[in-house]
Parts: structure tokens; sequence; C-alpha cells
């Protein structure tokens, strides 16, 4: 049998569906699961796009131009007008996902063995994009006792090396719900400048911004216009994670060109979502208005719900729909399976995303687990019910004084 | 400004597109162009396909399992067993197109520095995703005297180095048309077993054989198990290329795996699109009749077109819709731009594929073009008479005597 890959090896299997299998088999068992566990989100599509996509006029579904077709283009360069970010037709290419636009972008940006920085926790997902470009991924430590500010600029600096090409955030963060200061990205940009490197800026959840924050975008970013990568999707703001549209935005022509010959090679995004895709640009402020208020207060009952836990502590999310919280746990990992395996409330157990998986650090994370909040408030208040009753029953918890000796000895 | 990589340096820009500035000025100019140019058939995809991405009743636009729908993946293993390939829904991934499908096999079979053995002329874009997984194509040179057969096995054998992981054929060939015999394929079969490399199969043009030719599948060939691996798509067979729906199937359980995480990192296939390619499943025959006697019709006209041009020698294709064509001409690149540039015949002109993008070694089929037979006959018709003008006034006609005299120097 001929020998497969190195990096087929090397791929991760993706941490977030690892425990499915023991998901399945509690199921099979008759137990209720509330899914914390992935970022599909339960917020119906607007109408506007379904209805696009309904009533498209297809004889012969083409292909589309492989930077995406020209009337989406057009009239998405139009959108980030009205958003303050200034770009033009010209500096974005529709992408098969935000996916697709990550790897495309390591692979313009990176050669084999080249690194990039990012502050981790980071979306599991990028560790296989890295892989995919044969790049290394050089992880810069945030803490939960921080909530995942951006670490000091000195210790990212510290990583960068001649093989850095990149530094790369995920703003607002998943899996932290953590929004960058202009500071922060202020301080970003100075040594992206400074050391001649891009600085890729993952904005998929623009839109979800809580309490009054403002979204940030790494294009308005004075003096890096030649740096900054932005990366955006219409999964996560439209509820369109099926569509595989996303979209790669530089003002950096060169790199462009070079985006745009891996985008000729794989032929166009898909035609249909695409169309609806473009649609969607019509859904109303209220419809976000509606889903903004729906997930601050199911942030609110995670949140509340998570921190009265006694020896649970989690930070304030001020964007997205995810949080991370630490657990009076030995391994969130064991606990997670366990919680699958072993536990069950009035025939109900939890489902969440151990943290490790988001930690490329060895080590580091191993009480916390993610936590999405893409369930109704009913649904989380049971599900904040069952896990109060697992951390009584799990025999590996930890108890609160340990706790604490733990946390004095990390500080 | 921070540098590209290599890769994106190295990536080569589509040979298919290069011309469309200069097309784009004809068309500018007010000239009709036939476009022979581009695999984009004009044939209209199947109602059941459209009705049911119209019809599908989608709230929430989620993504999809990795591998692809379920109901979809037994379907496809289902219609595979009619056409009397035997795998079941374990050997195959959906895939984002056949693109994706060749991309991750070849990341899955080989390391950066692996080489492919590929006979020549072959589709351009596996330039492409050879360069994506940093791997070197070897090409085989076949002769368009011999209709583009598989050339002898032994100059392919001799090709194989410690570094070789796989052969990679089309069939039916595009660009040349050329179906492999079921000795040629028995031939390959051989020498990837005695090797222990994998042979790479893409059989996206399947449907289309002519002339009660029979199309055998790698997927069929006796003890190389471990090393078939089929390509296959929506694209061409349902003319629903820009639906991006492909799938990758092998028995090989290892090979799978990998290919399985490289799907997990990019999420899912676009949704409704499989929604539409699992209802093209249910396409009546009677489709495919009409458009295989449309094919036949048009292959015809061209092939015969073609061979009463003075100077003018193409091969009888047996399957997809293409031909390759030597041309009277000191070389094929000049001339399709001056058909764009220069000539006009009553207001229309011609463009082709100039066949040098499809050879990998350098100055090989100079004075060949690829021809699409994707427009109606009354279309090719005029395409022909345009093309027969076309070379009475071209500048840098070869005459017959010249060309008779290179034939022979090539041997």
């Amino acid at each position: 049998m001929p020998n497969i890959s190195q990096k087929a090896s090397d791929m991760p299997s993706s941490p977030i569906r690892r425990l499915v299998p023991y998901a399945d088999k509690a199921q099979a068992k008759g137990i209720k699961i509330y899914h914390l566990n992935i970022g599909q989100p339960d917020i119906k599509t607007p109408e506007t796009a379904i209805a696009a996509m309904k009533n498209a006029n297809i004889d012969v579904l083409e292909y589309s131009h492989s930077a995406g077709i020209a009337s989406y283009r057009n009239k998405l360069a139009a959108y980030y007008q009205t958003i303050g970010i200034h770009i033009t037709v010209e500096d974005l290419i529709v992408t098969v996902g935000g996916s697709e636009a990550i790897t495309f972008g390591f692979m313009t940006a990176c050669n084999p063995g080249d690194e990039v920085i990012i502050p981790e926790p980071f979306y599991a997902n990028y560790n296989g994009f890295a892989v995919l470009a044969g790049v290394k991924i050089v992880p810069v430590t945030s803490h939960i006792e921080d909530g995942f500010a951006l670490p000091p600029i000195e210790e990212i600096e510290k990583k960068i090396t001649p093989k850095t090409k990149a530094i790369v955030i995920c703003n607002p963060g998943n899996p932290t719900g953590y929004l960058y200061s202009k500071k922060e990205l202020e301080q970003l940009a100075e040594i992206v400048k400074k050391h001649n490197i891009y600085l890729f800026s993952d904005e998929v959840y623009r839109e979800f911004c809580y309490d009054g924050a403002t979204p940030h975008s790494v294009m308005n970013l004075n003096g890096i216009e030649d740096n900054a990568i932005m990366i955006d999707s219409v999964s996560k703001r439209y509820s369109m994670c099926g569509a595989r549209i996303g979209v790669i935005v530089s003002k950096n022509k060169e790199f462009m060109a070079g985006i745009m010959k891996f985008a000729q090679a794989r032929l166009s995004p898909p035609t249909i979502e695409q169309i609806g895709a473009e649609a969607a640009l019509d859904t109303p402020q209220s419809y976000f208005d509606e889903v903004i208020k729906e997930y601050v207060e199911r942030r609110d009952v995670l949140y509340n719900g998570l921190n009265s836990i006694p020896g649970v502590f989690c930070p304030k999310p001020s964007g997205a729909f995810y949080c991370v919280a630490k657990l009076p746990v030995d391994d969130a990992d064991k606990f997670c399976q366990w919680l699958l395996e072993e536990f069950e409330y009035e025939g109900q157990t939890v489902m969440m995303a151990p943290a490790s998986g988001f930690y490329s650090t060895k080590g580091v994370g191993k009480d916390q687990v993610r936590l999405a909040y893409v369930l109704n408030k009913e649904s989380l208040k049971n599900a904040i019910t069952c896990l109060k009753v697992a951390l009584e029953q799990y025999p590996g918890k930890i108890s609160h004084s340990e706790k604490i000796k733990n946390l004095s000895s990390i500080g």
C-alpha cells in the first residue's frame, strides 16, 4: 500500500468534533444533549437571501468569475464603504468560505517552514490551514484572568524571527469573544510595519459586538495598507454557514495578484450561494438588532450562570457568540467526555469543546472549555443547571482551595 | 512591503484565460467571438436539479457534514453501483468541485518535492493543484499522430523515481478527448502496483463517450484497490460547473482518513448545491441520450470541418467535448492572439486555447490548439469558416511542404 504524506499525518483532526462518537452514544441512550460545542447558530438565515436563491433564474449553472460574481463584488465593496471600511472592488476576492480565504492567504504570504504568530487560544481550524500551507504557528498565550486581552506587545515582538511572515488575529475572537481595542490594534500595526510582515485579521464576527462596543477593522489602521489582510465571511453574519462564501481583502496589489492565481486554479466559488450572499447584503438593520439583542440576552444567561457556579470563572465576552470558562476540574477533555459517557441529570447533559484544542502550547488551558451560545435562553438555563450538578458529581473535581493554589502558581 | 511566497510566484496564471483581455478589446470593437476556448457547456442543467434547489426548505443554511450530506453520499454510492463501479459510501468524500478533490488528493499522497507523472497534454489546472501541494509534475508526451494514446508503458516506467508518488490520468481526456482502452489501463495498473504508487483517474467526463465506446474506471482495475483514486464531479455531467460539487473515491482507508482531515479543516462543501447535486442523480437517461447526440453531432462538425482545412489535422475524439488540432502556423499562441487582435471575417472571429498551456515540456505542441465544442452546430460551422479564412491570411502561416518537413524531423 502506498504511504500517505507527512501533511496528511500531521493534519489535526477537529478537536471540536472529537467527542462526537460519545455524543452519538449518549443520544442513542435517549439522553438530551445541549450542544454548546459548535459555532453553528440556530438563528434564521435572512429571508431575502433564501428568496434570492429560490428565485434565481438559472438555465445553465455556470462557473462564476474566479474572483466572484461581478455584481456581488461591487455590492460587497459598497457594503464595506457603508461600515467605514474604505476599499474598492479591486481590493477583494470572493472565496469558498473564510477557510479558503485564510488558506490562500497563508499560501500567498508564507513559504513552507515560515512562521505566523497567533495569540492563543485561537480558532482550532487555523492549525489545519497552517498544515495545508506548510506554515508553523507560533502561539503567544493570552490569559483568562485578563479576559484574553492582547498579550503585552513586547512578548509578541520577542517571537518574531526572520521566518515570521505574519501575525494573525481573530477580532472579535473565536473562542474568547474578546474584542481588541483600537490601542491594541495600533500596537500590532506598529510592529508589523517595523518588521515588514503581514497582519491578518479574521473579522467574521464583526456584526456581533455588544454593550456599545465598536469593532476596529485592520483595514482602517494607518500606514499598514500593504501589510493588512482582512478575512470575512457570510457564515456567521447572516447565519449562512452552509453557503461557503467568504472574502479576502487587501490593498496590497501584489498579494492580491497571488491570491487571484490560487483562485483561478480552483475555478470559482459556488454560484447560487453567491447569489444568496449578494441578496443578503440587503438584510435590514432590524434583523441584526433582533439577533444582537438575542445574543446579548443569551450571553448574559451563560455568563451569569457560569460565574454563579462555585469555582467557575468566565470573563464577559464583548463580541462573537462564544466564551471560554475555567472549570474546577482536573482536565476539561476528560470532563467533557465524562459528561457524555457517564453523566446525566433528568435525562439531559451538556456537550462543550475542551479548550485544549484552541491552545497550541501543550498543557495550557487544560481546565478550560469553550461554550457557544447558539441555543435559546431556556436551553442555556437548562445546560447551566446540568453543568452545576455535573461539577458537584465529577470525580476529577478540584476543590476551591486547590484551585486558588493553582491560580497563584500560574500568576 | 512584505514579500509574497515562492508558491504565489510559481503559481501559473490560467493559460485558458490569458487571451481574455484581447477578446474584451475585440468585443468592444463590435466583433462577434466564437468561444471555443473554455469548457463551460451551454447545455441546460437538468430541471430536477434546479427544482430541488428552488424547493429546498431551508430556515438556517447550516454547514453540512464535512464528508458531504449523508443522503447525497448514500445516493452517490448507489449511482456508482448502477454504472458498475462497486464502491460503498465509506469510500467517498464530497469535495468542493473536482479541483478540491485533486488538490486534497495530491496533498494526501505527496510530500512537498514529490513527483507525479502525467501524460501530456493535460488539463492545465493540474499545474495549479501541483503548485498548491508543492508537487512536481513529470510529463510523458503523448502524440497527436497517435490520437494521444497512452505513451508506451516503458516510457512512463522510465520516469518513475523514488520521489514518484502517483500517475495521473484524465479519462476521457481533457484536452484530447482520448478514451483509454482497458489494455492501457491494465498496463498502468501493473506499474503502479509494481512501484507501490497511486493511480489517480479524473473521470469527470465519463458520461460523454461516443460511437459506442465504453469508459473503464480506475475503480474496476483488479489488484490495485489501495492504489486507485477516482476523481469525479457534477460540473460537466449535469452542466453544473457553478455548483462546485465534486467527489474523491478510494478503497484505501488510510488515504481516505487523510482526505477527511483536510475536508474537516475546510468545514463543508456548499449545502444548497449539494441538494441540487443529489437531485441531479435522478436525471433521466433521456437527458443524456439527447446531450450525447448533440455532442456527437457537434464533434463531427468540428472534426470534419477542421480536417477539411488544408494543413490542419485533428484526431477524432472518443469522449469529453474537446479536441486538439494541429495547425499550419508558426506559433499557436501568436495565432490565437492575432485572431483576436488583428483578424475578422464578416465581423466575426474565433477564440481558441493555445495547446502550449496543456504541455509541461517546453516547446512541445507549439502549433496545436484546444477547441471545446460547447457551441451549437451553426456557430461551430461559422467558426470553422472563420478559421479557414484566417489561416489563409495569417502572416505566420507555414506552407504544406514546410509542415511535412517539420513533421518528419519530429519523427
